[in-house]
């Protein structure tokens, strides 16, 4: 049995999505760009999908860009809004496609505030309202955390943002929210949004990017006049195909998925609560992703337990996949922001769930965790 | 019947393609950065790719990058090589990634040198010879030009390069060339080279860059450290095997499908050469691709031929799809730079082979074509 607590990392395909994109190649193969009925055709199924992904965030559907994935989005949105002498807000703990992004935009000479947290990891909401000046023009805030899944309260945000500044634009990753939390960028007053197939279960290589009218960016690519001069490259149909079925799967099935998933992860910390010298970096309750389990074992480095699981076919991480080797002798910047000590940091697993993890699964894993960190620990003494 | 002739915009996925894509999202959907056996299964997958398609161009493996297509390598080989104070030099024709890259970059205080062409679309050696300067780092030449299939010397030109200066880089695009025509980075000098999966019957939204050691890129999407930290984001890896076994089938039956495709452009030559009022803009010589023919039908506008040619089912195009829309009104700005009359530019059709056409096909766009110039040029008149 092969028991995938990794969906954070990357998610599988559904069988209905690797039907999509079979479909997508065989039947929607023209450029959408060529003038021809092939090409009309694939434009066509284009803007159906466009109307599909707006449904699901409460957007139009001329305010859908397509593009390669959730690295690719924070790109362009970072590069095209901020410019020199202008401030940028965010957390400590962003993914590291805006984190590598700001340290090279710091140079060329924008102002950038990192936002206090608090022991819980949410966004001190004083602090940002008194971070915003006449300068700011971007505050960039996940939605899920990817490596603790803190959830930040995007109404709140959004809502301070508005009464305070008409300059300042928001900024959400829901790379790790979209398709499992409500989104709705009207009332959470968003102004870009970056959302990436894989992670919910679509293909990969593809992605999308709200942007709200009349807001435009910069191409991060440029060329062609696809995406309305956004940007360039011939549109992959099927996989924008797949990820919009992908898409219109999670969403309409929200609620179910996330009382299933908050279920696996109520069992395991119902279960690992017993463990010594652990700490739950994760709470069950509201103002965390129940699909995101992050919990710190003391005295054992978490590679080391990554890779005794992974021998009994259990697949985790110690947190963000793009981080992964960085990390190794670091530590997650993520947990040390936290204000984790260096040890429980080190020994930091991140446990993530899908819709089609059991509470079996949650039993076997909790069972072999228990041996392996007697054994682990013995040997480290 | 549908015939379809507008295989330079795109290529349906051949039947082999689609089962490696679907073989992708089912066995190899682990995080290639995941650090347990499912991330190491799908980064063990990626070497195999990189391998094969260093021997298809003959580089070394770690010389091979994934991306998303033609147009994002064309933006980063550009925009990362050439900085304020430095000089490029491209031909007039280039794909619009890389002319409107190249106007933005103008802005940005580079100088550029457009290579003067002989009448039929070759780069003059001696101006490219007299046009290199202390301050060239860069000359970028497409392969086969993507709408009337010049192809363009790549060892002379490589060779002048070297003599000349140890500053400047070869940059080629072969989109239009790659899997049709042999390549040769170590023989040809190339520096570096884009390929676009979409243009040789593999899947959308994948490319590859060929990056010559030590040369390197700074990154377009920044992030992860995925693509040895030349390019951020999770690596499709279902879409680089579909690429892959694409590339692999292409070069192995490189001479076979050129041959047949040799002959179908040959049976288009002598047929339309019968046509009154017509200019041949690409030859049936080794001087040109055999995948592309371009016809200028005067006293007929092209998008007018290509609406009569697609109720029959046959889908041509006026030029590139990614200006299709910019040049219903100008024009193509390729067929300018070859110094066609205004009459020739607006009439003008492109007609792209692959493997899987056949000469009946020929005989029946011929006949129709027949049919509609002298329907349309009546109408005209």
């Amino acid at each position: 049995m092969e028991i995938y607590f990794d969906n954070s990392a990357t998610t599988k395909p559904l069988d209905k999505v690797v039907e999509e994109v079979v479909s997508g190649m065989k039947e929607y193969y023209g450029n959408p760009s060529s003038l021809h009925n092939l090409g009309l055709k694939s434009e066509k199924k284009l803007k159906q999908c466009r109307e599909i992904l707006a449904q699901t965030i409460n957007s139009d559907e001329n305010e859908i860009y397509f593009n390669s994935g959730g690295s690719e989005g924070n790109n362009q949105i970072l590069k095209s809004i901020l410019k020199k002498g202008t401030h940028l807000i965010t957390t400590p703990f962003e993914h590291s496609s805006i984190l590598n992004t700001i340290k090279k935009l710091e140079k060329q000479g924008i102002k950038i505030t990192h936002l206090k947290i608090d022991n819980k990891g949410k966004v001190d909401l004083e602090h940002l309202k008194n971070s915003i000046t006449k300068e700011t023009v971007l505050i960039s805030i996940m939605h899920v955390n990817n490596e603790f899944g803190i959830i930040q309260d995007l109404s709140k945000i959004g809502s301070v943002i508005k009464q305070i500044s008409n300059r300042a634009k928001f900024h959400v990753d829901a790379v790790q929210s979209y398709g499992k939390l409500k989104l709705d960028v009207k009332k959470m007053n968003i102004d870009f949004l970056t959302a990436s197939s894989h992670k919910f279960h679509g293909p990969k290589g593809c992605g999308f990017i709200y942007i709200k009218k009349p807001n435009i960016l910069n191409p991060l690519i440029e060329g062609g006049e696809q995406e309305f001069g956004i940007r360039a490259g011939t549109q992959n149909i099927p996989g924008i195909m797949g990820m919009t079925i992908a898409a219109k799967i999670a969403n309409d099935n929200l609620l179910d998925n996330y009382n299933k998933v908050y279920k696996i992860k109520q069992r395991f910390i119902e279960k690992i609560c017993s463990f010594k010298n652990i700490r739950i970096n994760s709470l069950l309750n509201d103002e965390f992703s129940p699909y995101i389990l992050n919990v710190s074992f003391k005295g054992v480095r978490g590679e080391v337990l990554l890779h005794f699981l992974e021998q009994e076919n259990i697949y985790v991480s110690t947190g963000s996949a793009c981080s992964s080797k960085a990390r190794i002798n670091k530590g997650s910047y993520v947990l040390k922001a936290l204000n984790l000590t260096q040890d429980e940091i080190m020994g930091g697993i991140r446990f993530s769930f899908s819709k089609d993890n059991t509470e079996e699964e949650v039993d076997c894993v909790i069972d072999i965790l228990e041996k392996g960190l007697r054994f682990l620990r013995r040997v480290n003494r």
